[in-house]
This record gives C-alpha cells, structure tokens and sequence, in this order.
C-alpha cells in the first residue's frame, strides 16, 4: 500500500426491523426494541444495538479494502472498539479504513494479516464508532 | 463484589437459521453460509461469524452479572477481543465473568462504569472467546 488516504466503503443503513430483529436476540434493551420507549430513552430514538454496528463495520471494512483490490476474509482479533454516537434508523454508514503494517501469516490459513484502523461514520460525516483490528486478508496480498 | 470466582450465565446456542441468516447481512463467508462448503472450508463445518459471537457474548455478560444483581445495561468500550475456537451450529456457550474496577460514572447517564473480562467457553470447556470490556451498569450497582 502507497497511499495513505483512507480506504472508503459504499454505504448501508439499518432499517428498522433489522435493528429489532438483531435486538430481540442479542440485545434487549427498550431503545433496541421498541420505537415509543426508545423516543422516552436516553437516546432519544430507536437505534442499533453497538454489537450490530460492529458487524456491519466487519462488512464495511471489507468493501472498503476491495477497493484497493484487498480480498478481506475475517476479522481475527480486535485491540480497540470504541462507540461515539447512536446509529438510529436509516442512518447511513461508512466505513473509512486506513491500512497499516502487513505481515507474514494468520490464524486463518492461507491468510496473511494486515492491521487496519477504521473510522465508521453516519451520513453527517460525523464519527460513530473506531476500531483498530488485525484482519485476515487472502495470502496473495502484497504490502 | 467481594468475590473473585468468575460469575457464570446460562448457556445459548445458535441454531443453522440463525447462523446463515446473520451471515447473510453482515459476513458472507461461505463456511457461515452453507452447510456443504462450510465442510469442506478451513474450519470443517458450519459455524457462526465472530460478530454474532460477540453480540451473544455482550447478552450472556449481562446474564453472568445478573447473577450478583449487577444490573448491566450495555458494552461501551472493548480493550481487546479474541476468538479462539469456531462456534458450530448447536454449540451451547457459556459466559465466566470476572468483574474488575467500578468507577463512577459512564458514557450512558445515570450509570457507572465496570471493567469486567470475559471468558466465552463451549459445552466441552474450551475457550471459544476472550473480551477485555467496559460495561455500563445501573447507577445503583455498589462496589
């Protein structure tokens, strides 16, 4: 990687049966589950479990690093997850990730292992959550 | 808290539907997608995205923590996570949490924080997934 610009995903929104859907099983807290009480909540509106902000970031990152031709596998471990800010119904979100170091080797087989950094933001360009992870990326992938 | 042993949530697995379905929205693996290539793939069988285990993880913290009438109302800070260990369909998993520091206050109002690190096991007592977290709790949750 040459560039230091930060990688930038297309962008997908929650609806809100998916938000309660994901809620019911994982995540059972009024403002996950019902729009009337989440309106009288803390946040002021029914939003996303952060748990499910987090996957759809997994999802994010991806497409963002097959932009730069990255072939993105998994997730294999995370050293910082941080939320910012509710992800309400429909919000649009981005990923913005800025590869760092690539080296030899995963727990995936076959897979080298690249750090990222990524930045999820909403429509407003405003922050909503920040990770930095180790990611398993296809052995092909050159630094 | 006044004890150290770590405080254990009841067991939930995760059935075929559940697995692919979360796949499908969030990690379109082809071994959390489809039984028949997921035999075949790296990890032998069908088994669910570490996202879905995160998310099932952050509700059975809440369930371990009831157990002591800690009251946990959401993950606002994850300081590191590992998986360990594949979950297949049916595999029934366990949450050991061992509270940490309760300090006043936290991101969600009306709150106070508690660094508590968790140990995700499966039926046979193998490590499937570690967490390093703060977790607000309700602000009536003594130390």
């Amino acid at each position: 990687m040459t560039s230091i610009q930060p990688l930038t995903s297309p962008s997908i929104a929650l609806d809100e049966d998916t938000i309660t859907g994901f809620a019911e099983m994982f995540d059972p807290q009024p403002y996950h589950l019902n729009r009337e009480a989440a309106d009288a909540s803390i946040f002021g509106g029914l939003c996303a479990s952060g748990w499910q902000v987090a996957a759809l970031s997994s999802r994010l990152t991806g497409e963002a690093l097959a932009t730069a031709n990255i072939a993105y596998v998994t997730t294999t471990q995370v050293s910082s997850m941080r939320w910012l800010r509710p992800t309400f119904v429909d919000d649009q979100l981005i990923a913005k990730v800025t590869p760092g170091e690539l080296s030899s080797g995963s727990p995936v087989p076959g897979c080298n292992t690249l750090a990222v950094q990524v930045a999820i933001e909403d429509g407003d360009q405003q922050a909503v959550a920040e990770m930095h992870c180790l990611v398993a990326v296809d052995g092909e992938t050159q630094g």
